[in-house]
């Protein structure tokens, strides 16, 4: 974003109430040279902010500040609005991820490994699945339970958050990680964050509401 | 909306690709008088579609478009997005509703009362929380772990879904139901739906997309 000087500023508030207005009429409306402004109107309207027409002058575009902002919605990414992710270790005993999961008031646990990487993700739904299977969740792992690599749909943290809500819609998914992977490992990733339906609720609140 | 006639979606057309264009040479260009098209101006400048400027012409609204998506963003309403809603008796066993919540894929069921009326709300939470209290699930009833009315945030059919995201976000809850009060009986609802974050992700892809 270019930072308009006073006199590109004023010109803009002309063009605004006049326009289209000529080069010249600006010029007298500023006590200045047709030539002293070319380099002003030459930046407003490199930069969208004026349109110029020849033998007709110059005018505001609308459109510019709406176009602006539908640019900047379209490329929010997904590291700029990721949470904070929920872990434990594969090895957590059932009863603990539950525990876990209402501390943390969170509805996905991601599981690790002992490198730190991702090894699966623990939904709401398989540990309400594991509670009915009447085994011992005290001695049960989550790794026995948990959706594992490479079955997991993750997303990348410069994806756009457009990306993300069409990969959770498409596959019927409530969250997903954002992740990094570990150079030459296919498939092995660090986890960086979450991106859930609440995220995109919150980026639609915000469109909704600019 | 007004229906264009042909006419007037050529003058659209020409004032798209010449203008500013005066009503003159319009006409000229459609071989009419400049008195025969007056009519055809007036509706095209009315309806916010060109924009007329005295000694100058008509301009194409290019924001009319725009500003036309964006309040039908605006006033999109739960009626018309939500979705069915998985309704139990309230007098279910636990156990039944855990696999009434795996059969249908949801996140939340709705108790009713014996008159049909909403009792309560019953998430994954509710019921994982069941489960660990060791208690027989195929004679607990839902009604006792439920959350009661008057103890849920519920929407209108005709509120929008904006209104809806933000009651979400603002109180920390995945979804609410649709609901249509009883008629003079305060805090009773008949249930017609649910609008989840699932519900505002697809409205959110909707704008991203369009």
């Amino acid at each position: 974003m270019i930072k308009l000087t006073e006199r590109q500023d004023k010109i803009l508030q002309i063009v605004k109430q006049n326009g289209p207005i000529t080069g010249q009429e600006i010029a007298v409306k500023l006590s200045l040279t047709r030539a002293a402004l070319r380099p002003d109107l030459a930046i407003l309207t490199m930069s969208g902010k004026l349109d110029a027409r020849p033998r007709v002058g110059y005018f505001f575009n609308e459109n510019y500040e709406v176009k602006r902002q539908a640019e900047k919605f379209l490329h929010q990414q997904v590291i700029d609005y990721k949470a904070h992710p929920i872990v434990v270790d594969k090895s957590t005993a059932v009863y603990d991820a539950i525990v876990q999961l209402f501390l943390e008031d969170v509805g996905t646990l991601y599981a690790v490994d002992s490198r730190g990487h991702l090894a699966g993700v623990v939904s709401r739904k398989d540990l309400l699945r594991a509670t009915l299977g009447n085994k011992n969740l005290h001695e049960l792992p989550v790794s026995v339970i948990m959706t594992r690599m490479p079955n997991i749909f993750t997303i990348r943290p410069d994806a756009t958050l457009l990306e993300a809500a069409k990969k959770m819609i498409d596959n019927h998914i409530d969250s997903l990680p954002v992740v990094k992977e570990v150079e030459e490992q296919r498939n092995t990733y660090f986890l960086l964050g979450r991106i859930t339906k609440t995220t995109i609720t919150r980026a639609y609140l915000e469109i909704m509401e600019r």
